[in-house]
């Protein structure tokens, strides 16, 4: 499961940070899912492999602008590149109304269709070939969703000594089992597949969390993941001055909740535009880390626009590019 | 009067053009105005002089995308960055609408007033105390602006020769009628400012044009002013390809007007995505400007992203910068 950063700062952008768009995708770029479209995302996705021509949905946390503004420049360019295949929006339905409010007082056409679905439903879930999605409720100033990716198929293991021992020769039959269909032979045997393969490995999950001030939210669905991606828009220190009418977290707070869910890989993202990347500045953005390291003993890293990442078969987290 | 481009591509940005929008001033940044606002605006404005703190108002010369959809961040932004003063948003009734729309659709607020006027209004006409401002009619798929741009206040220069032949010292009241006023001396006598000065020159006049495919609209305007920026979104030859129906035009077409109506200074801009500048690309820009070349005698530059202007008093027009 691959991703990328398209934006990593909080409200407003930065010269070197946009706000917020993850680029997600099972193997390779084709198809793709988009979570949060801040101003400016479909200029970020021009400098990465991704195209909104082969782009599969988009999951919107929450209404906030830097959630959301980019969104109708994303679709009308999507259309003016000739894009025809349906497109699912999954976001609150305030998105569907701003959407629609754009188009209408802009003279825009879309030449697909997008096909809205309500990320508040209590019964929310979506899934393709590639992936499972569901939702956890986040606390923040408005609704907010965390969406977590479970992929959907995980290759079956041939089971060599079961094979053998029932004379079954290498060949289609094996294929056939290997991709999880039952078999029956010339001679009447039925081969289950079930039992000459075995599935080796858990599904990956990861949790894409958006803004919130309460990571224990994230409990349950913490459990069974290998990924979280959470907001640390300050330091401990700043979000106490700053006082709790922002409902965001601090490193800290993210860093307790994933050492305490067990959770072996964490990125933090979505920080203030006050923290610096320069050499020298301050306050730096490594001060984040500094304070998350102290609480956390996983694998951390926090997120720069076009960072790219994996979440490899057995759990580890790769990053892919290195500035 | 100074101008840098923010964007110079028509449609959809590419990787080294964003979406329409122009930083204009009369002398130093101090207040500013912005003529269009497509996606992204806010953000190339971080890498400009040009503070949203600063910014006076916003002519929006017709409701596509290409040209507005930045407004809601631009505007959000300022708001967080503590703006507290009103802004004029001069625009077609639909910029209002998609504004509100979309601010009461992410649970945005903004902590200054807002002050939308009419640019499809008969009797449009904007002031301050440092800029006129006019519009004319163009033609494109719906009702699309030119804003005309003249400085209000030239300074005056002292006629040395009457002052003295009219036994006045220089002092105090040199300054007076220099700046406009009369001044009643203490022997009764009363000086006219406009017997002891002149007004040297002409106040300087540039056309920032919206999206049009009828240059010769501006014939009127064009007589007294000293610069035109307009789109030239294709060549000759892929205009004819395309036919009539964007509604845009060549840069043969503008050239061809300019050098009838006696323009001294021509930028264009707004160009089809399909162009490019780096070297050995093709089609290459400069195709554009060997067209516009053939048809137009004057002062001829092809905009590109933070390239800066100035016009100066005696109407000349200097690049600022050079990539």
């Amino acid at each position: 499961m691959d991703f990328t950063f398209l934006g990593t700062s909080a409200g407003s952008p930065t010269r070197s940070r946009n706000v917020t768009g993850l680029a997600l995708s099972h193997a390779g770029t084709k198809p793709w899912y988009l979570v949060d479209c801040g101003e400016g995302t479909q200029h970020q996705l021009l400098h990465t492999r991704y195209s909104v021509m082969q782009l599969r949905a988009i999951f919107i946390t929450h209404i906030h602008g830097d959630h959301t503004f980019g969104l109708p420049g994303l679709l009308t360019s999507a259309s003016m590149l000739g894009r025809t295949e349906p497109l699912d929006i999954i976001a609150p339905p305030q998105v569907q109304h701003l959407i629609h409010a754009v188009i209408e007082n802009s003279d825009s056409t879309l030449n697909y269709p997008l096909n809205f679905i309500d990320s508040e439903a209590a019964d929310f879930h979506w899934h393709d070939e590639h992936l499972d999605v569901s939702s956890v409720a986040l606390s923040h100033r408005v609704p907010c969703r965390a969406y977590v990716f479970t992929e959907r198929w995980v290759e079956r293991q041939l089971l060599h000594n079961r094979l053998q021992d029932d004379g079954i020769a290498p060949g289609p039959v094996w294929g056939e089992l290997k991709n999880g269909c039952d078999v029956l032979l010339d001679d009447g045997r039925l081969l289950k597949s079930d039992h000459y393969t075995e599935i080796p490995r858990q599904p990956r999950r990861m949790i894409v969390a958006g803004d919130n001030d309460t990571p224990a939210l994230l409990a349950t669905a913490g459990k069974d993941s290998h990924l979280l991606i959470h907001e640390a828009t300050y330091s401990q220190e700043v979000a106490d001055r700053v006082g709790p009418w922002p409902q965001h977290s601090s490193a800290e707070q993210v860093a307790r909740f994933a050492e305490s869910a067990g959770l072996p890989n964490l990125v933090l993202t979505h920080f203030s535009s006050r923290y610096r990347s320069e050499p020298g500045s301050t306050p730096h953005i490594n001060l984040l880390a500094a304070e998350a390291m102290q609480h956390y003993k996983g694998r951390l890293f926090l997120a720069r626009d076009f960072d790219a990442y994996r979440l490899e078969k057995d759990f580890s987290l790769t990053r892919l590019n290195d500035h």
